[in-house]
């Protein structure tokens, strides 16, 4: 029924001579995913299995509840729980130190919502200080190479179905990372989590190409990253290039070779 | 800066011939709005502004908090806060009844999330019992005319801007209500709420349809308003389709005319 993030479902379908055909079809796979500190439940996110760690483990440091991957021990799922696989608990090493101030203060947070459990944008800031580096500089050749990139690490049913895509790319262009996932928030934060487990943490020499929209939370998880490039194939937000901007953050939008538009700190885009 | 909705930025774009052009460009407007019971904060969510009321009620009814419109006496922004546009407080009447059960245990909810402050998608299906009337039925020529109703409702700028619109239609397929917001979810409560506040629940001869994917949290908040039709122009998930037959609704996916795709309960299409 279930696999790389593909469902199958019976169903009907008018085709465009107007016949009706009985079919089976593929879907992208939905379900929740309940993150546990040990047995504390810190958020759930409506997610595409597979990757769960890197999920958990990206959520929890662009939240700002960890800082460090030396504060994980390991992962497990538990033992008896009805929904077993869409549960997955986190166990710190003795002694690690959490933040779990805006957890606490305000109950549950998710990773599809920006502000959920914090004060106010301003309050993220405190967090994440903008980026400092403006070493990291990329030609317009390598830009326009991305999207491919992006796509060639997807499944053809990923491309036409409408799951969301994130990579991390090296200043060369070459590909780090690539995830989906059915929500845009939850391929940004596999990523990060698996740079993040794997230690790669900082990512100030590094792009994050999303095949969707740059909202607010994108640019605010990437900063988490320490990310200085942000390029989006679709429509980034006002609050998105606000952000950006006073996060010394590069926005680039709609990314269709071979126009693309740049929304913030354009110096970080060799225009010659 | 902010009108309807679309905000400007001065951005760089490179056109399809390699020029660079330095312009003003049109932003969909992302701001946070907090939605307050009296003082007590209930959700933060990502939000185009506009219709606000519309979308602290629709959330709160979808949510389960509240059933009632005769529950609210009004609503008012606080007289001091630095962003008081973007914080709605919603005002009951004395004795009015707050189902506060899922918030109280599991802290702040969200609309763009699913789960958060719920146990489980049953506990849902508790909320909100699956639909009963079958008497609501639509033919393929109507089925067919939505979408072309839904963007002349819409404006230029939405249609091609990435925001999600979310209409509510008659068996008739007259448009009822459309409204849009750069998150799927609240353009939803938005309609939702609208008619919640002009007393117009149940909507169970009326057809929900929405722009973008169709997740879990559509069918969700669809049927609590006891929509027994829900048309998206894009793709559903797996738990969509699994809720929409457990719920007796029928799901329609990638409604672009001549072609469509039927999910579940096909017998409110008339094919003949």
């Amino acid at each position: 029924m279930k696999e790389n993030g593909i469902g199958r479902g019976r169903i009907i379908r008018r085709t465009g001579d107007g016949a009706l055909e009985y079919q089976h079809d593929d879907l992208t796979v939905e379900e929740p995913l309940e993150i546990r500190i040990a047995d504390k439940t810190l958020a759930t996110t409506m997610r595409t299995p597979g990757h769960d760690e890197e999920l958990a483990a990206g959520f929890l440091f662009s939240e700002g509840v960890l800082r460090s991957s030396n504060a994980i021990q390991n992962f497990s799922r538990p033992a008896t729980a009805r929904n077993r696989e869409n549960i997955i608990r986190v166990h710190l090493k003795p002694g690690a130190k959490l933040k779990l101030n805006s957890v606490q203060r305000f109950g549950t947070i998710s990773s599809s919502c920006g502000l959920c459990g914090k004060e106010s944008i301003d309050a993220i800031r405190q967090n994440f200080p903008p980026i400092k580096s403006k070493s990291l500089r990329i030609d317009i050749e390598t830009l326009l190479s991305l999207p491919t990139k992006l796509r060639a690490s997807q499944s053809e049913f990923a491309r036409t179905g409408g799951i969301h895509a994130a990579g991390i790319f090296g200043a060369d262009g070459e590909a780090q990372f690539v995830r989906e996932d059915i929500g845009r928030h939850n391929a940004v934060d596999k990523v990060v989590g698996r740079a993040f487990l794997d230690r790669k943490l900082p990512l100030d020499r590094h792009l994050l190409l999303v095949s969707g929209r740059a909202s607010f939370e994108i640019m605010q998880k990437a900063l988490a990253a320490s990310i200085p490039i942000v390029a989006s194939v679709s429509a980034p937000s006002t609050l998105a290039m606000q952000f950006a901007r006073e996060s010394n953050q590069t926005l680039i939008g709609f990314l269709r070779p071979p126009s693309f538009n740049i929304y913030s700190h354009v110096e970080r885009v060799i225009l010659d």
